[in-house]
């Protein structure tokens, strides 16, 4: 069952530690599993964390260290020596190992690398070399390759010694005598085949891989269309040098996803509810400042209609500019979240033409209902029936315009090579409240010939 | 490499029809991964992927229905007949056939399960009376399994024989004589002990597994935060049923991740690009049907204060309207934004007290920014301070009321079971809008003694 994370477990360990009883304490916590550990370490008092942390071995200890949040592990390693931190990397399978590392201070990086054991900081400083945002950034130098010459015999062999030093033996690699991907052996195959056969003759020579340079969202839609739970990473010469596991790359989905909400939310930076204040202000207030222009727009706008406050029938048209700067809102950030995560699943087909007609048409059959309860309530508060017609004919064209926004914009920032998300929330909230008002008081203007 | 999809493919097969040329059809499409084939079938003409569907065995077409879009998927099973169709089901793994069989109409279902092969046909039965959102509706029951009281080369000519059933062997579990879970067995200690040694001896008794009736979110959830690739499921007395496998894991999180983004941009369905309009309409129009009664609930408050209109000097607080709407929903959905992603990664700790504090201290920030830009914009239009700093006073409390409504609807909602993101986008930017001109309103009329 997972672990219920609770209160009396900490209050168990708090005791433990009072009491001085190490040896208890160590059994209690090595049957805690890494994950909750972690998320423990986080929630209790610093110094007992560091005390507990440095309890555990580095098996342990290494684990937990991943999977802490960042300023946990910051404070934790600062509080570790040289020899320890690299006890720690060393314990690590090498991209994380390399993530460690590159969150160093620049000083520190460079001894810990010359502690580590030798093989192990090979394939590390060889991962350092890698954009983060590539596959070579993300991927592991851990795998089993076989050779296509050899029998499963010879295979298993290899494989019982190379597998010591790998934690988890995700699939079986076969290569040629010049380290080239050849294909994939799967423990199917070598489960129910002769152990004499020769590995030429059984392994799977569909075997999907990546670019080392290739994106990493790029990496993720890879792994998720095909299914597959690790993806091997070639080098521009075809040569396999390492692998991606799938539990990376769940994260990468996840940010992904989590990003286009943020920025539609109007968040310029990945801030989290915990963060510090500082850091929720530097994420916020961009987007807010960009509005408050926006707003200020508006009031020049709106100057310009200021006479017909003086009439009593044409003033009303003032009290409906909240209505439609929500709707002009509400419509485009709809359009744009539509689009922008079609772009993502790539859904985004056909030719641009038919989407305009599209969004045209369903931005009628909205606006018409729309505007139906608009010349009701109109009925209601007994304004004339002309005035009404006004007010919804422009709440209509208001609604297409900024469906058209919210779709367009959005898909020329893509085409463009720029993040379409920029182009959602506050952005297009903004400029269809402008463009909502314009188009809402000379319709109006037009219509009620003022 | 991955398949890039492009119209020399599509081309290439129309020719190959066209010139009746099955053979070479069939070669070059037995090349092409079902899921790029599945992508290809979704674009071409609908006879022309039925013919390509009739055309290749069921063990290919089984894996491209799965990876099919809902509306070709339910055309093309139209098209064929219920042995096809028992043919495509017995060539997949339980869960995917389950869930093929759950989508048939209903009169056909029960003559398509008659059809399936016996053993099959009772495990796909079985995932059929699981609630689809829980762990028993996602889990497949192909596993393998292995008794405790046998030694691995017992295990290893077991698990030969189950293998064959079983296309990709994720992982070996260990069970007693009651089928109760007792732990796993990794690849790794079978390549790496003798195997005369006993199963008891050397298998993994930390292992995670959760409930049939476990909420399919939660399960998402315990995969991601311990790494797995696969997780077992248990019934409620603690015997293995089945298995989770990461892939149909990875679908859930991106979903969870994106319906978050749909309900703050007010869509109400799961609606995609690709709709037809009559869907678009049913996920839009809610949301919009909501702002507009807020619109129309700003028309009252505004009327209240339309005598103000003749005064020169307070008839600017009307063109102050957008903006105060405007930095309302901003700061409601930056606030909304973040407490539900928080709540989605159980980030939201802490008092609600301490809470209650960080965004009033981020919003008298955040507010003190813009109403100095606010000042700053009344000294160039010659304002008088007095009017200007009402504007600023009452841009502050809007502030401070929208990001408090902003957190704290979407933490009671959570509290109370329901959907913290059902309380976002128009829902707070509509309620915001309300509050906001009220409250700008209000202080102002105190602050400028109308």
């Amino acid at each position: 069952m997972p672990f219920e994370f609770n209160k009396n477990t900490i209050l168990e360990i708090q005791q433990l530690i009072a009491a001085k009883n190490d040896i208890d304490l160590s059994v209690m916590l090595t049957k805690i599993h890494h994950a909750d550990l972690a998320e423990i370490l986080g929630e209790i008092d610093f110094n007992v964390a560091v005390y507990i942390f440095k309890l555990l071995d580095s098996k342990k200890t290494s684990d937990i260290l991943i999977e802490l949040d960042d300023d946990t592990r910051e404070r934790i390693l600062k509080e570790l020596s040289i020899k320890e931190i690299a006890e720690e990397i060393d314990a690590l399978e090498t991209d994380d190992a390399a993530d460690i590392i590159a969150e160093l201070p620049k000083d520190r990086k460079e001894i810990v690398i010359a502690q580590l054991e030798a093989e192990h900081a090979k394939d590390i400083v060889d991962l350092l070399r890698y954009d983060e945002d590539t596959a070579g950034g993300i991927m592991g130098k851990e795998l089993i390759k076989v050779n296509e010459n050899w029998s499963i015999f010879t295979c298993v062999r290899e494989m019982r010694k190379q597998a010591q030093n790998i934690d988890k033996v995700h699939s079986v690699y076969v290569v040629d005598d010049h380290d080239i991907l050849k294909g994939r052996l799967s423990l199917k195959s070598m489960l129910t085949t002769s152990t004499k056969a020769p590995i030429k003759t059984i392994y799977n020579s569909n075997v999907i891989s990546v670019k080392v340079n290739e994106d990493r969202e790029e990496v993720a839609k890879v792994m998720q269309k095909y299914d597959l739970v690790v993806l091997p990473v070639v080098d521009e010469m075809s040569r396999l040098v390492g692998k991606i596991t799938i539990d990376d790359v769940v994260d990468i989905i996840k940010e992904e996803a989590e990003k286009d909400y943020q920025l539609a939310a109007g968040l310029i930076e990945d801030v989290e509810a915990d963060d510090t204040i500082f850091e929720l202000v530097k994420g916020r207030l961009p987007w807010l400042v960009l509005g408050l222009f926006g707003g200020l727009g508006s009031v020049f706008i709106m100057q310009d209609f200021e006479e017909i406050m003086q009439n009593d029938r044409l003033k009303t048209l003032f009290f409906f500019i909240p209505l439609i700067t929500a709707m002009a809102g509400n419509v485009g950030v709809q359009s744009s979240a539509i689009v922008v995560q079609g772009l993502a699943n790539n859904l985004i087909k056909g030719s641009l033409w038919n989407r305009l007609l599209k969004e045209v048409a369903l931005s009628v059959i909205n606006g018409i209902v729309l505007s139906l309860l608009i010349v009701l309530f109109g009925q209601i508060m007994a304004y004339d029936l002309n005035f009404s017609l006004a007010v919804a004919i422009s709440l209509i064209s208001v609604i297409i315009i900024a469906s058209l926004i919210g779709t367009f914009v959005p898909i020329i920032l893509h085409k463009r090579g720029i993040d379409p998300a920029l182009a959602t929330g506050p952005f297009i909230t903004t400029s269809n409240d402008i463009f909502g008002i314009f188009i809402f008081f000379y319709i109006a203007k037009i219509m009620l010939e003022f």
